[in-house]
């Protein structure tokens, strides 16, 4: 597998002479991630995310600064052609993007196409043609399972398949867009027949987005070797869920209005040659696991088909946004939590010979960790519901209520490196209509 | 709920100038169904199906002959736009259509607009956003679900929940794209690991499908009595499975890879317009079992939401490909063995909040019929695969073989009215790469 190598994009010592971004959490010039973003109800556009700024990508090329710019990709409001690159197109485009940004010399031609984050409002960087979630967070896989089916949690399948299902891609929404609390079915056990109202067990998921670069055409697989070219980054994923009305649904065909309502991803895309520094072997399985069958295997995947990332999410009800006080955090973990690699639950799904298209979104299903402290959702936290946490605020939560808003962030650290983010994604829950 | 109305258009002695569509199983002018085509491998174009030939509607427009036609939704190569129209737009250009094909006085002006179909390709006629298949047929759920689940063939949710999931719409391909076998994990009893390779259990599903019209917002679910705004119309639908890859996926998340590889629709889009005459009672549900949720329930729908249509699939093996025999009819049954309507499934979809958009496209699930000769799938006809059919050419069949066509077709009868056909959903199985 031909992985995205460390050059002197990364290094350490670099800095930018958009100042905000030295020393900026998550977007020094080391990230340079891609977006869409509008300014006071204008056309959406392509931009870079560079400290407290946003480079106007279609603007700096229409300047001349991106001379080996081909403007078809730049025209339109989305990500989806951008994503279409090969590697070494992208690599090239993140070279030229590093030199303007770096070098002082290019700072006054540069400059009238930067634009205050805070004014500008973020899009969803592509135009989703389908979106599928997995379920490789092993852990998550291990407590949902003991809930949904005691004597039952991990099924004979988990270790051989990337488990994954469609997920619903018109209704994802970039961070900031709030969620109203579904209506659905819900059976309760004292009644035989099902109730219908909001949702009472409203929950978050925890989770990494991979956004598919280069497609493949219909029948033709994807070998380990070449998953990589088809990886143009990573976002968070909030899989927003309603696990009364999942409960009830999801057999014998898997979660449907459970998950469909909303689902909410950060919007900038974290490109596969930023994470190049941050990648890890993916751990070694249990004694006793099966190896990934063939088909499933590669040594440099093995090897570094990981990322050191740290997932939080963390929790603001309307008391603690009333009272000034800071998001509580619900939960940290790894990213490594992953029982299965990004190019694996690629390579899985394109195994049959479906076409994967850029601009598709695979979701990894929620990241926790062993612990509570690292578990991705309030079903696994609050042990379906049975044991309440309480917040700083003295408020009590087994799910999420009105008013509460969700906030998931992610870093990557590797030593020698300039750590980089995720940006936001946050949703705030409206009530029921 | 507004059904569409039985009006002129639908009159039994219209007769178009068009002779070929006098008599024409599939399409008199009656019908009306819009597609996407092209000739010579130009570019893909919206067109109307009129006997044997396709009305380039471009053109036709470009002569002045659809006056009140906004040019926007015709310069496209999907339908799209046309799907997002409302019902008295719908009505306004299908009454237009049937005026000029009626009408002798146009054939002069519209005759160059006229394109032998056998001289066309047929494409996709929409851009579909997102792809939903359904499982309304109960016969089918019955079969299948006493095949998996043996002491559990209904679970408790399916007389209230219009058991859905989420599909894959990129592989979705018009009629006459060749199937290849694809390839994946399936578990044999006699080994621990599951083993890698074709699939041996290639099997087709017989459904309508469903597309979607105009949308309705996130948040913003749809009710009953405007269901019926929300579909376009219909086509066929052939949800290629593979059944020894489901039956090892499929818990807890569903159905994935047994389906993504590729899924067949007819390519003209047989409008509710077209299809008013043709509306039936809901039947009865049987004794004993629910009624329809408040949501799900209109009295119009129980009325006149269900379709007088016939479905049949049909099987051209390689062999009798070469000894030039007909097709042999695998099956044969009425579309009322839905168990929801369509309009119930459109609401329910809509009912957590979840946006559909014009072009969305919903399968509505196996259509079986009680007894074997209407069985919507050889899984069930061979009883899991332990009972083969025995073809007129001596071959014997459990599941699809290469070189296996399966063909799908559908007509509306209704006493006093011209019968309209959906034209063809065919695709011939190739061996796995």
């Amino acid at each position: 597998m031909s992985l995205p190598q460390i050059d002197h994009t990364h290094d350490a010592a670099a800095t930018s002479w958009v100042e905000s971004a030295n020393g900026h959490g998550d977007f020094p010039v080391q990230n340079l991630p891609y977006g869409v973003f509008c300014r006071g109800g204008g056309r959406p556009q392509i931009g870079v995310a560079i400290g407290d700024h946003i480079l106007d990508l279609a603007g700096t090329a229409s300047a001349g600064l991106l001379r080996d710019a081909d403007a078809s990709w730049l025209a339109g409001s989305s990500l989806n052609a951008l994503m279409a690159f090969s590697p070494d197109e992208r690599l090239t485009l993140r070279r030229a993007l590093f030199e303007l940004l770096t070098n002082e010399r290019h700072r006054a031609a540069v400059t009238p196409h930067l634009k205050p984050a805070d004014a500008c409002t973020l899009h969803l960087p592509a135009a989703i043609g389908d979106y599928t979630d997995f379920y490789v967070g092993i852990h998550h896989a291990n407590n949902v399972g003991a809930l949904f089916r005691p004597d039952n949690p991990l099924l004979p399948n988990y270790k051989y398949v990337p488990i994954g299902y469609h997920g619903r891609a018109s209704s994802i929404r970039p961070s900031g867009v709030p969620v109203v609390r579904p209506k659905g079915q819900r059976k309760v056990p004292e009644q035989d027949a099902p109730i219908v109202g909001p949702t009472v067990r409203l929950d978050y998921e925890l989770e990494l987005g991979v956004w598919i670069g280069e497609g493949n055409a219909l029948g033709e697989p994807i070998a380990m070797t070449d998953a990589a070219r088809h990886i143009a980054g990573y976002c968070l994923l909030n899989d927003w869920s309603a696990r009364d009305f999942q409960a009830w649904e999801y057999q014998p065909l898997g979660p449907f209005l459970a998950k469909s309502f909303q689902s909410t991803i950060s919007p900038w895309v974290i490109t596969a040659e930023a994470l190049a520094p941050f990648r890890i072997a993916q751990p070694a399985r249990p004694q006793g696991d099966p190896a990934p069958l063939p088909y499933l295997f590669d040594t440099a995947d093995q090897a570094s088909g990981a990322l050191a990332i740290k997932l939080s999410a963390s929790i603001v009800t309307a008391r603690m946004r009333q009272t000034g006080q800071a998001p509580y955090r619900l939960s940290e973990g790894p990213a490594s939590n992953m029982y299965w690699t990004a190019a694996q639950i690629v390579t899985h799904h394109a195994s049959n010979g479906c076409n994967l298209n850029p601009g598709d979104l695979l979701g990894t299903g929620t990241i926790s960790a062993p612990t509570i402290d690292g578990y991705g959702s309030l079903l696994e936290i609050s042990n379906g519901g049975k044991t309440p946490i309480t917040l700083p605020s003295g408020e009590a939560r087994t799910f999420v209520e009105d008013g509460d808003e969700i906030l998931l962030t992610a870093t990557a650290h590797a030593d020698g490196f300039v750590s980089i983010g995720f940006g936001q994604c946050r949703a705030i829950v409206l009530p029921a209509q």
